[in-house]
């Protein structure tokens, strides 16, 4: 079980940390008319579920990434409203 | 359990289909400056772990949704390298 919860908590981190230069290179370019808003709406629906799924089964990983990468979805989705116009 | 598991299903299929609407707009734009080719690459990772670690806890769900992710995700690096230069 060691090797599976530490690849959860490998795959978790790498699929939450991906947003981390996306939001990078939108905030930068100041410009988000290449990112679908129905991207960042089902992504953060998707996020959201998923922590739901994390806090009923009380699995920690699930929740913190989740939680995490609805943040950084949010902020996308911000910019995008802002500079996708 | 059950609730847990459609809920799974559910968020999966969101997390997936959220790159539908991404690459179909990067497609008809002909333009993907705006993608971070490291958002690509660790969101690709990402879904390797997890499908890695759906075969290895022989989780249907995991398995169908990353191994579909992952090829969606591959499409949105291809066309960030086509149109993103």
């Amino acid at each position: 079980m060691v090797f599976a919860e530490s690849l959860g908590l490998v795959a978790g981190a790498l699929v939450t940390c991906s947003m981390i230069p996306q939001l990078t290179r939108v905030f930068k370019m100041k410009s988000a008319h290449e990112i679908s808003i129905l991207f960042t709406t089902l992504l953060l629906l998707g996020m959201l579920c998923w922590l739901v799924y994390g806090i009923y089964l009380e699995l920690l990983p699930v929740i913190l990434w989740n939680a995490i990468g609805a943040v950084l979805v949010t902020l996308l989705m911000y910019l995008k409203l802002k500079y996708g116009r």
